[in-house]
Parts: C-alpha cells; sequence; structure tokens
C-alpha cells in the first residue's frame, strides 16, 4: 500500500502539484453521515491562510465531489474529491540543480527520472489540500459523536505559544477559527514578526505543533502493532516537513522519574480517570479515555532566497542553487489543519475497527 | 492487521508474560538466507543483559526454530521461533490496583475483563524477546548486505553519551558488543550510577536511544504514506515506553532556521551526497543514500517502589498501589536491541517491496 | 480495505452509474511505462460493443487522466483516470420494489438507506469502465514484457465456442480486436442469434469466459493465502454476475482420476515444461510457467422485460416488477474486457511483488 | 501479505510437512470466547478420518495452545496452537523427479532450491490441519451466534450426493458428526467404493465439496472488492487441491436464462427473503440473510501409484517417477473440515469489520 492509508476507514491521495487536477478517495466510510461543503471549504482555507505569513485572506480552493454523496449525505461507497490546480503556471519548467531539504534528489532516485519534478510534483504540499479536504468529511462526523480535534502552533521560530486551558474543548473551538492558531495571540504576533525577519533575511523558520483530541472513549488502539501512538505517528510523518512526533510529555519524558511521568489513576464522578496526563491519554498503545495529546516538529521551509549549494539531478556536477520568487518563511501554521486532517483519518479508522462500520453515525458516546 | 507487521516481509507476534511460551513468525523472507542460532542467541542475551541495571550477565533465553529453516538456510515459507517462559512463577496472581503508567487499565477495558493480567500479559516487555529473536534473523541478513544497524543511550537519567564518531560502522560494531551501549563508556558508568540512585530511592529513568543505520541505497520508501519515517515510527511506537521518535535532527529543527537545516548536496568520487545530515538520510520519505539517524524517547519504567495512588480494574474504588520486589530503574538499555530488531524488520520489508522478494540474498549493494 | 485491490500495484474505484464520474487510481506502477490513450480508448470500446447484442459500434468512453503520467509515461505516482457519466439522464428515479438479481435489496441493507440507487449506484456495471481504463495502462505494460491476456465467450446460451488453438498468441491477438469475442466466428453468430432471441422473448442469457495468458515465468505467487488462483478469483469476483472461477480443468477435474490430471513434467528445448495443461499453469498456486487458464462463470443478465415477484426496499410490502425499455440479454461478451483488466492487475501486482516495483519497465522476460 | 489472511480477524500458518511442529496464530478475536479443546479434537479428528479410505478411526493430532486463552476463554490477544508432527520419519530423503500434479517443480522455482522438500514442505496438506484447529474456535464462537457451517461431499469418483433438504440446520448438524460426509449414505458407500477401486488400479479420484451456511445477517460484504464470493474464494484456493469454487447455482447458471436464476423477493412472516437461492445468498458480494452456498472443484490426489514422466528438479533430464507406498485414492473427504474451518475464518473476519471486534461475543443475532 502506498498512497492508500488506513483498514477500515481509508484515504487514496494523488495528483501532482503542476497537474490538472489533485484528489483523494475517500472509503469505508458509514452512509448517512452529512456532508457539509461549506465546513469542507472552511478546512481548506485554513490550509492557505496566508501567500506569505501575512498576506491578506484568500478564497478556499474550489472543490468537487463526485461520488459517495448523494442527498447530501454520505453512501457509504467511495468519496471522491477533486481540486483543480487553478494557479498553474504554463510556462516551461526546467528542472534545476536538486533542491537541498526538498525530495527532488530522492523522487529522481525513486522514479528513474520519470517524475514530474515541476513544483514537487507528487511530494508538493500541495497534495495535503486533498487530505484537508477528505478529512473535512471526517471531522465533522466526528464532531457528531462527540470527538474533537485542535492544534495549536506551540513554537515557532524559537517562541512558545501558552499551553492548553483546563477547557480545552472551547481552546479547540477557538483555535478551529484562527488562521494562525495560537492560545496566546500575543505569542503569535511575536512568531509572526520573527517569521517576517527570517523571510527578510532570505531565510525561514520551524517550529511545534501540538494536537489536543477529546472524546475518545477508552480501549481502543492495539497492543502490537497498531498502538494509538504508532498509527497516528505513521500518518503523520507523511505531512511534508514533520520530522519529530512525541506523545504525552515525549521525549520530556527521558529526564524525568517513574514518579514524575507516572499518571495516578482516581475516580471522578464514578469514572476512571488520570490525575495528570503525561502519557497523552495512551497506555500500552490503546486510549484511556483522557485527552490524546501529540506534538509534531515541523522543519523550516526548506525553500529559501539564499544561495545554496546543489548538484544536478543525474549527479553529474555542482551547481549554485538560487530560488527565485517570494517563500513562505513558515509552513508550520498551514500544516495545522493537514495535522488534524490527518488525526481524523486516524482516529475513524480506529474507532470503526473497534466498533463497526456503523458506529461513526451513531449517538455521540 | 494487529499483531501481525509489514507488507512482503512481516511478523507476527504472540504471547504472554506468564503463559508458557511466546513467539513470533516471520513471514515473506527470501529464501537461502543463513541462520545463524548463535547469532541469535546473543541478540537475546542483549535485550537482557542485567536483572537491574548492574546485576552480573545472565544466560540468553532458549529458543527453538520450528519451521522455515532447512540445512541452515532459511526456506522462504514461514520462520517460526518459540521461546519458552522458563521463570514464571507459580503462586496465584491476583489483579490488584491498576498499575499507573501501565497498561493494567486499558488492557482491561479493551479486553473486557478477559485479558491474562499477570506480568502484564500480552503487554509485557517480554514479547519483545521474539520481536528480537526474529530481528536477528534480519540484522544478520541485512549485514550480508552491507546495511548495519547500532544504537547507543544518548541520554539516561538526565545524562548525555557522546555522538557518532566519523566512523560510524566501527561505531556501530561496538555497540553491538555492549551490554550498556554507550560511545562514551565514562558517561555510561554516570548514566548506571544515576540509575542506581534513582532505584535506591523507589523510583526510575528514562532515556533517549539513537540509532544509525549505514548502507541503504537511495530510493527506498515512498511518498505517502508509507514514507520510511512513517512506517519505522509505527513499528517503534509498539516497543513499550517509547513515547517519541524523531529523525535527524528531529524537534531540534524547530528552533532553527532553512539554512541551518537545508542539507546542501555536493559530489564526493562522483556519487551524490550531502554535507550535513540534518534531515537524517530522508528526503520527502525516501531515504537519499546518507545514513538513516532516528531517535527514541524511552519514558521511565513504570514500575516502581515507591507508592502510588490508584484504582481497582473495574472502577469501583480507590487503591493505593506498592509494588512488591526489586524493578529495573531503567529499561532504555534493554531497548535498545529491540529498536535495532524493529528496524532491522521494517527495512528488509521495504527493500523487499521495492527491488523484490529475493534482493536481500543477492550480493552486497 | 474495500474499493482497493493489491498490495505493491493497486487500484481504487470510485463512481456510481449516474454520478456526475466514476473513476480509478492506479498506484504502485513503476515509472517510465508508456500510457498509450488510443490504446486505452480502444479497450473501453470493446466493453460496450453494442448498446443490445446487435446494435452498431459506438464510440468509447471519454476518460481524461489527471495524474501520474508525465511526457506520455508514467511518473510511478498515482495514476487517476476520470471518465464522465455522459448519458445519465435527468428525469427523476423512484426506487421502485427492490430487482431480483441485482444488488438493490443488498445495498439497502448494507447502507442502510443511504445508497445512491439511482441505475444501481455503485454496484452498477458502469464502474466496470473504471477497471478497464486502468487495467489498459497495465495490460500495455505486460504485453512490453512478453505478457498476453485473451479471453473467449467459451459459452453463451447453451453455445460452446472452439477451444484455443496451438498457437494462443495469435488466438488472443485475434481476440483483442474483436467486440464479441469467439475463436470460431459462426459459434458466435449463433451465439448472438440465440440471445437475440431471449431477448424477443423479454429474458437474457449467460454464459462462460474463458482467459488464457501467456509469459507470465514460474515461480510467482505463495503457497498460502496468495495463490495466483486466490488471488485472481478475489478480484474476479467483483465482477458483477460473476459466479463461478476455475482454474485449468476446474471442476471437470472432478470426475476425472489423478492419471488424467497430473500433467507430466518434460523438457522441451532445455526447459521444463508440462505435456498436458489440466492445472492450467499453476501448483501449488504458484505459476509453473505454462499458460494460465481460467474461466469465469457469469451469469444471466438479472434485467430482463418479463414480469417479477418483488417487495419494496423497506420490505414492508410485495410488488410486481415490470422494468420498462430493453435491455442487454447478455453481458458476457462485455464483461470480457473487464476479465483482461482484472487478469492485468493481479499479474502486475503479483510479479511486482516478486521482482520488485521496476521489473516491469525492464527487458521482455 | 503471505501466510496471513484477513483484516480484522487474521490468521498465519507456518510449519513443514517433517519439520518438528506446525501450527497457526489467530489474531483479532474477540475476548472472551470459550475456547473448548475438546471440539478442536474433534474438528482435527475429521481432517484424518482414515488413512486411506476405509481405514479404521484414528486420534486426532495433539497440539496445545501456547497464549491467548486465560481460564478458558480467549483473551483477545493472539492464540498460538501448535501441533507436532509426531509420525515424521527419521530416514534421509532424496529429491527426486519433481511429482506431477504437486508443487515440487513451482516450489524448487519459488524458493531457489532452499526449500524443505521433504513430504512436500510448506505445500504440504498437513498445514491444513493448524488451519483446522484455528477454525475450530471461530466455528465454536459463530455457532454460539446461531451461524452453523456445513459441508458434504457433493460428488466423488463419478457418483453425486444427495442435496440439502429443506432442514439445513439439522443436515449439517449430522454433517458435522460424520467421517465421510454424504447426505445420503447409500451414495457415500459407492463413492468409497469407487474410490477404492481407482486405488487398486494405482489411481486417484476428485470430488466436489457443498457448502452451506446458516445464520449469517444481511448486509455482510462489499460491492469492490471484498465482495464475499472474492474474500472466500481467495481463502479456499489455498487449500491444496482445489481448483474451482462457485456461489449458488455457479457454472450451472451460464446455460440458464435470468427468468430462471433471478431470485424472486418474498415476504415471509413480516421478513424479506428469496423464493429460491440461485444465488448462493448473495447479491452484488452482499449477504442478502439466506443461507450461503458454495462448491469447490477437488481435484484427484495427485500421488498415485502408477508410474509417472517428469524430469529431476534441476531441470536437466526426464526421469520415470514411481511412489512407493499406499496413497489416499481421495482427499475430498478429508478437505471437507478445511472448507468449513477456512469458511469459518473468512466470516468472522467479515462479521467483525462490520459489526466491530466484540460482536461475536454478543448474544445470538
Amino acid at each position: 500500500m502506498k498512497n492508500t492509508f488506513g483498514n477500515s476507514v481509508t484515504v487514496t491521495l494523488f495528483g501532482e502539484s503542476h497537474g490538472p487536477e489533485i484528489g483523494a478517495v475517500l472509503d469505508g466510510l458509514p452512509s448517512g453521515i452529512p456532508v457539509d461543503e461549506a465546513y469542507i471549504s472552511e478546512r481548506l482555507r485554513l490550509r492557505r491562510p496566508a501567500g506569505g505569513i501575512s498576506t491578506a485572506r484568500q478564497e478556499a480552493d474550489p472543490f468537487r465531489i463526485v461520488s459517495g454523496v448523494f442527498e447530501g449525505k454520505t453512501t457509504g461507497t467511495p468519496l471522491a474529491i477533486l481540486i483543480p490546480n487553478g494557479d498553474v503556471r504554463s510556462k516551461d519548467y526546467t528542472f534545476g540543480p536538486v533542491r537541498p531539504g526538498h525530495a527532488d534528489y530522492t523522487g529522481h532516485i525513486r522514479y528513474s527520472g520519470f517524475e514530474d519534478y515541476r513544483g514537487g510534483g507528487h511530494f508538493s504540499g500541495r497534495i495535503t489540500a486533498a487530505l484537508v479536504a477528505a478529512g473535512a468529511v471526517l471531522s465533522y462526523a466526528l464532531e457528531q459523536k462527540g470527538i474533537r480535534i485542535g492544534t495549536h502552533i506551540a513554537r515557532c521560530a524559537g517562541i512558545s505559544d501558552a499551553g492548553f486551558s483546563d477547557r480545552p474543548e472551547a481552546d479547540i473551538e477557538k483555535l478551529n477559527r484562527m488562521e494562525f492558531a495560537v492560545l496566546d495571540e500575543a505569542r503569535g504576533e511575536e512568531m509572526r514578526a520573527a517569521a517576517e525577519r527570517a523571510a527578510e533575511e532570505g531565510d525561514s523558520v520551524g517550529g511545534v505543533l501540538e494536537t489536543l483530541v477529546t472524546g475518545v472513549p477508552a480501549g481502543v488502539g492495539e497492543p502490537w502493532f497498531d498502538t494509538v501512538e504508532g498509527v497516528l505517528s505513521h500518518a503523520l510523518f507523511s505531512i511534508p516537513a514533520v520530522k519529530g512526533v512525541e506523545f504525552g510529555d515525549g521525549f520530556g519524558m527521558a529526564d524525568r522519574r517513574g514518579s514524575e511521568t507516572n499518571d495516578a489513576f482516581v475516580l471522578q464522578d464514578g469514572k476512571t480517570v488520570t490525575r495528570t496526563n503525561h502519557n497523552g491519554g495512551i497506555n500500552g498503545g490503546i486510549s484511556n479515555g483522557m485527552p490524546i495529546i501529540f506534538r509534531c516538529a515541523v522543519k523550516p521551509t526548506p525553500s529559501i532566497a539564499l544561495p545554496q549549494d546543489s548538484v544536478n539531478a543525474e549527479g553529474t556536477r555542482e551547481e549554485k542553487l538560487t530560488l527565485a520568487g517570494r517563500h513562505d518563511p513558515a509552513i508550520v501554521h498551514r500544516a495545522r489543519v493537514v495535522v488534524d486532517s490527518t488525526a481524523a483519518l486516524v482516529l475513524c479508522d480506529a474507532l470503526a475497527l473497534r466498533f463497526g462500520t456503523d458506529w461513526l453515525k451513531g449517538d455521540p458516546v
């Protein structure tokens, strides 16, 4: 399996940056799930809040659903979404030196020189638009079941956001309306300013996304190999620029002691919960009913204006590379909704495997 | 798919901590791979170097291969390895309060109270012995092809090891003979002392494992979804206590700039290589021919002697939990060979998918 | 996995009979395979040779490839093909009594009443157009490797065609140009006449398709569970109306003796071959280098003009069903190219698993 | 995936005919299913009712369950069953001419000469004992849910058995106690006599197995590609000697008309049923609530005493082959319980995917 992910609920991605259309096929959905096109549009808009960090709001990508929806609801058969690549420029591309930090070189080796190299081809972040459109259908369904997913820019350009409050669902609701999703807007302003400075210097910045998922029932996941952590990370590492994934306190647990990281069990309103959540809602690969927490490390955008050393694709000579045009100095804010969509896909699949194909359309848990 | 992992080369795990035997079935192997039982024994020994941090060397687990090997070589049909649980005590177990940081509670929910709770059952780290035995067959085969995997304890109890030298293959060879695998043995001594201190205080410590893989050819992996990072992390998160996985500079890239993390391409002896390796040998999910580097965050052993708050499995009352006996204050050193084995499995599978089922038995690349 | 089939080379299908577009995503292809749009058109034309048995030739379905092809060759990333449903009538459909022999009732139960019931929705034979388009890309590639697939109508309306001659590749070439694919054209005329008679009586006829594949090297397939027979039959039973699949002499072997069905091995030009081919080129689930032979039973078209007993979808009352309009009295001739396409998919996948992703673009075997 | 089958409920097979042990790992089971070892023994006994057709009853294979069962019930984690190969003779084997109709030649090519050729190795029918043991756990669970599977020898040596009566569940109960499972015992005697005659002439006979499954709810299966027919046939073709699979009237539908094969829907006690069952309980790949009916063509045992033409494994010279010892003149009666076990596996998996992992332990439907 390559461009298809999932066991019971699956997504298949296709398209290239400069091809006519990109798209996704969602399969294994329960029938009867309402499909809200305005919601999908809104999610797509959040993926492209700005041409650069500070550019004005743009319209979302147009899309069309060509199958799997009938009278406004899912049929249960494959839902295919297509998004045209409207802004593809007609000028001829030449395949210059391979761009450091990009997939130009590995794509050239993997596909023996037959790859569509224009704008990164199938490796382009552009493909995430199809993933977001598909994820929107799933996120909407999860919300009906009381499961909510929200992500904030926990760190960007060396500046940290505030953490989630003790009212995480309100935080999530707020984040899902923001283009630059932070819990502390003043910190967000600092991040943007720092990213702008990097841009002015022809450079780019990285960051960390932190995601919280509430409402997942205990008992989802497997001890080997389909742990919640394992399946989520598998999908998350597909997102271009993600180079690390951690759950709960993650790498921070490495320097602590067991007495500091074990989450004590207590009873609350007759229900077993943990007093702390260092393990991010997962024990032994299985959800424990607490919020699921994970973080993704997002590397700085590899497209920078500064000149770089490189070689030609054939590997026959070294060449200097200078990329033309203005480049986004950060992608962490755009990757946010892609992370949410990916999480929605993984959770829908895990829930369908555990509780059957129709669970998602039942009443809230 | 639950306890089976892989597409072309697969492993299936079974067994419980206190059952009669645990085991693994390796499938999709090429035929004709030599199976060296002494090598497997040695790898199993490295998984249990010490009852505690400082205990004297013990004998490796006995194991038997009941299928898939004929006249000392793989047949290409499933290779099943069984390991008896020799040290299981006959005394009656009672299922006390669920242990914080363990899977007792989630296992109870997931399996509706029918789980074998004794010693963690199927969630136990004991199961990793089967994974190590299976991985040893694969590691041995990879070595014949010039692919080498080595892991050191990059951090433990807040103390950092030295990094890999500029002769990584020599480092790997050395690490693969050590019970407590560090590159700087003085630092290793400090780590052990710190872990001992934690043990004396009834507590435990965590750490970070750093793995280097040399010899993987460029062009292995997929852009979506079976990136090298994604598939490796999927498998690695099955290892009990792993709570984070990062590639190359990982989370460290979040605070840097693109000009600092892009790996410039240069020609070396007519071959395309990167001058630095911040991306850990992977661009766009595909190997670029440089060493693959990743790190796993290992949380402190959840079994600690200090009293802890908990509830009974049924969730009807709160209870204090005090675990009897002496507990390993760290597992990071034992998880090392499990990480190596997991990496061997993932790489063999990716290579078989890319180059066919018989690639592994061909000449070195 | 539902609408996706394959392990290394996969196809994903989507669309409904009366939706705007149907399509297929082909993944796992090697890069560099020429994509011949005229060849695809020709294959699509063969799927619809006639509105009824005797209607004049129609134009093939228009299609467009929106990804995975660059400068006339596969890129190795997903190839998505879309086919508009041009002839969808705008009139309102009502969901009458469920049609016997069709999937109206099971679709209604499976999808809880949310299915797109118009024209059979996702169950419609219409979806096979997407499979044929995808299969054409694969068939073309297989031909470059010297692997040829051909199917004839071995039986229709109780009339048998002649068998393959001792020059099967010439037979295949001829069959692949015919709209009503028979080896003996006089028998074909009889079949058509018999089907016409059934149509005049408001009824329909069934048949048997026999497929021959030449050029598959020995050693492809697995003993358990991915036998060549098993994987082929898995895919073939998706084709609407297929109710039986047999290999070699198939059910005919049940009444014979071992001495009559064992294929003796002999040497021919220094190569091991079998003197007869009762086993259809497969022993123990693995190809033996002889032509692969299989047959599919195709039931009579369930859409007939005669009045039928039925119930409404809700199962609350019995109703008589009379289908309006003229219906194809047979689909066996149209299913032919769908069988070929399905076989191409299964073989490409098996060959890629065995020999690696790039085998298909190498020189002929 | 090779020796593992299934999506949510899976089985993994391992072992060779002359290795120390064979076995199976069942995964994805719900927890809390009673495991009845006497029932497993009985099913294993039915797989080997006689050394030849007429030999006296033998004891069933000893087996041991080493994981996945705790206090007599499934834990929900992998259940591994091991069966020792007690009767392996110690004498040296030499690899003579490849046996016609067997997998000796294809195994030699597939595994490059490293296969364990003794007694057919991993291709041996011996491996089906592990499948039967695993299937027994599943059959038992299905019975608790009101789903019953029974198979009779519909044809053997050219003699037909009677068909199922209008009380199929009573038929199934009777069949599941018989060693030579026929509905008409007089016909069974004739079959045995005919098989005996073939044996005396150094030859063997084939047959047809017909299976009926009652109690499967409507709405299970998928239109593409995981049709009930497709997944069942995929698994069934793994059973050595099966060369054809058909559902309902199968190949018999090819010569009929639509008016004869469409199953009219009627209401019975307020429930939608079909008046006839030519489609074998499946429309559009999905169960319709009627009994599922399928037939497997079983070729004559390829091991015969008559001398045969063959070549050596290396393909360097032609050699006459004469197999020593007495051989079973038929395997159709032994394959019966293997078919039942395979059907149980496929149905449990399909039901778990549709209704969730715990469905199987709920109350009868």
